[in-house]
């Protein structure tokens, strides 16, 4: 890797660029706000998709798919919710090119195929997917639907920035339909407590699950639960979000059920997803100044063995000592990338994988061979050990593990570091462009919470749920409140 | 299942969509030409595409990611290409909707927000994929480029037919970048391989692979496999393609690299998909007029068990003797559904069961318990058969292979009877209304296909690739013939 990355002391977003260079996760395509994901960044998604779709089975979810187009009365239908995306949203209008008479070789819009309904391209699916759960549901017994779908969407966004907002992502939306109110909160808790796990068990990145505030909630939603991670400029990043939605697109969509009682009543609804933002999440929260670092359980090459040697033979030899070593851990599901390619120096593979953010890497010559050793460098810590050949696969197989509970533990060493409590507002403005997280009271008004937004850039971020219910007084107007709130900056 | 089915005798366009609603597979939504794919369906949608994606990955690809919108100007650049779809294109042409001052609460497309080139919703991506790989392709050194995308796509269809032809479908596109001619061949013919033995060996369906006359090419491409198959009412249905490009791409995005002996030349270019469309396929080969019939290998659900009782203890005296069977079918990765739903009798179940085409059921009441037996229904030939609890594990496994096994020789047969060698257009017109394969010499002129397609609605499906070479006559027009090539009505 001759490429240079920036420090992030010096330039943190110039930083998470680089690192998404360095390690060829993506880049920008001609298409205006949509990205191109590449071979090494798709795979660590497709390690996230099959984690996370292991699991919503696991809690009685199936998947299914519906349209990409949500025809625009559908759309408007329910009406937050219309409100909330109309501003972004990629709008078909027409359904066949021409050639252009004007233009020869060239095509134009044909004038004559003009839809009768213009189609928006799917910015969230609740409408298009509501409207179908009219025609499924009937009764009590029709209920619960448990329905996820991987997809693609749409929010033209103008100021764009890889992973994190960009105009088509990739994500999962969950679905689901409800007889009672508790049953659909009970849910929505749930997929909120997956994603928790999920981030912290294999992205080994911490999360306050919160509650968001009325002016930050999903639009259309009653109460919408977030997982909130801090990044390491101390800035938060909403990870994933999990929406009660009420009886608002039953109400909609006139999506009624006849319960035990055989009385009609609307249904309860809730909706959850997680996208590629997630990947940007990733990078943030582990990655140093020489590349990616990658949990080992979403990292695509677990191992990177390279071998150093001048001649055929030796390369043979190494070759041979090694393979019950490759035997052994790919027979324990480990991922191992023997790198013979002759065109690379050592040298150069060492900075390649370093920038990949492969978890452990070996490397032999033969001197170590001789000695019946092999050097072990892992990841997180930059560290190298010289270790025997024999005892190289269980050792490689501990370490993973090691390296994956120490990247969760210096993620929340550093939280830990970055949340502090606050009680006065001139205080708090003092500190904020310094990043973390601020525990302060807050009035409940949504007045408040903008003036504080206009005044520092700063959101409330969440309720948090497991915050202790203190009484206390809001840092900005001095009114009651029972209970403290995380305020930051967020991406 | 209350639901009837129409036979297939009486009208196979019906029982296909009959077939599709009570096994649960989709339905229509409300948006004009696209489908639903509900849970059910989607299941084996999933095995078809994870056993591909493992097939692809073996065969040393990638999955990546590209926008699903691709700028009117590079959709243009390769002229054939831009010919052969541009007339079913949904063209995205404004980013915003806004509230229509003259309907409250309604929406309108905000005129301001008109994109300054309209986008096309990718019926394919070699476009944009291709306007990618310029910026990735210098040298040999970056050759080849093995990428596959799972996405959707969007084709706009005025006639459309669940899973068969959709305005918006389910995909994979696998693009390819190659140094040579030879290599790109090459690669064109494994994918097509590939496709052949996923088809034979999982969805138990024999193909025919044969090369497209130049009018039924893919636009865009120099040469087009195919691998076509036959349905049960004699029709051919075309299960996946795959193309060579040759330098048409690279030429029209100017993607030139520098080879061994340092000159510049046009890279070489493949592309090759499936789509959801093998969903009416699997349907069409192996359903009856009892249901959908699958496959074990892309079944959902192997075995489901309908117990019989009365009493709840009879219900747990079952499920106590058959855990052990339940858990050894289980160990081995069959999956396994032990249906103890009290709101169904067995005769819905077993109903139920075979609408759905799981391919085991078992049954299991007081008097089997007693007598320590269990019945075998298999779902592809109707057979039952009572057999001892204690050897229902590996008769299972066993009868599961049996079944694959089975289904594939039956289409094999079916086949085998309706495909014939065929010399005079005479002989030829009276009989395709009957369906069936058509093996006839042909001139090689696109004349003579257009003729026979006009006057008989057959048209050429493929020259097989192992046809023997047979000297012989047009069967329209006397020219000379150096092979036959399959006519056939198509889906």
């Amino acid at each position: 890797m001759a490429e240079k990355i920036t420090k992030r002391e010096i330039d943190y977003s110039k930083w998470y660029l680089d690192i998404i260079k360095v390690a060829d996760l993506a880049e920008h395509s001609d298409v205006k706000g949509c990205m191109v994901i590449k071979p090494y960044g798709f795979a660590i998604w497709e390690k996230i998709k099959d984690q996370l779709d292991k699991m919503f089975k696991e809690t009685g979810h199936q998947n299914a798919y519906f349209p990409i187009f949500v025809p625009k009365s559908l759309f408007e239908a329910e009406e937050k919710n219309a409100e909330g995306f109309a501003k972004e949203c990629a709008v078909v209008t027409h359904h066949r090119l021409m050639n252009d008479p004007e233009n020869p070789g060239k095509l134009k819009v044909d004038p004559a195929a003009k839809l009768t309904e213009e189609l928006v391209v799917r910015p969230t699916s609740e409408a298009i997917i509501w409207s179908t759960y009219k025609k499924w549901i009937q009764s009590y017994r029709d209920l619960p639907i448990l329905i996820n779908q991987w997809a693609n969407v749409v929010r033209w966004e103008m100021r764009t920035r890889l992973f994190l907002r960009t105009a088509e992502f990739l994500w999962q939306e969950g679905h689901t339909a409800h007889a009672t109110k508790a049953e659909a909160i009970e849910e929505t808790e749930k997929m909120n407590n997956v994603y928790a796990t999920f981030t912290q068990d294999f992205m080994a990145m911490p999360v306050i699950q919160g509650l968001k505030t009325e002016s930050e909630r999903f639009a259309g939603a009653d109460e919408t639960y977030c997982i909130e991670a801090m990044m390491q400029d101390g800035k938060a990043l909403q990870a994933g979000t999990s929406h009660f939605l009420g009886q608002n697109f039953a109400k909609a969509f006139d999506v009624k059920f006849a319960n035990k009682e055989g009385q009609q009543d609307y249904v309860w609804a809730t909706s959850w997803g997680v996208s590629t933002r997630l990947m940007g999440a990733l990078i943030m929260t582990h990655s140093d100044d020489l590349g990616l670092v990658l949990p080992p359980k979403l990292a695509p090459i677990h191992v990177a063995i390279v071998p150093i040697y001048r001649e055929d033979s030796q390369l043979e030899e190494i070759q041979e000592k090694l393979k019950s070593t490759i035997d052994e851990l790919r027979a324990k599901g480990i991922t191992v990338k023997f790198d013979d390619d002759n065109n690379r120096k050592p040298g150069w593979k060492f900075a390649e994988y370093e920038a990949k953010g492969v978890p452990v890497r070996l490397a032999i010559g033969p001197r170590d061979l001789e000695a019946g050793n092999i050097e072990v460098a892992r990841r997180d810590t930059q560290e190298k050990q010289t270790i025997s050949i024999e005892s190289c696969a269980d050792h490689v197989v501990a370490l993973l593990d090691e390296i994956q509970d120490n990247l969760h533990k210096r993620a929340l060493d550093f939280r830990e570091k970055n949340i502090q409590k606050i009680d006065s507002y001139e205080d708090f403005k003092s500190k904020i462009d310094g990043g973390g997280f601020f525990l302060a009271h807050w009035d409940g008004t949504a007045e408040t919470e903008e003036k504080v937004k206009q005044e520092t850039k700063a959101t409330i971020r969440c309720l948090p749920l497991d915050g202790e219910k203190e009484e206390g007084k809001c840092m900005v107007t001095g009114a009651p409140s029972k209970q403290r709130v995380i305020f930051a900056k967020a991406y």
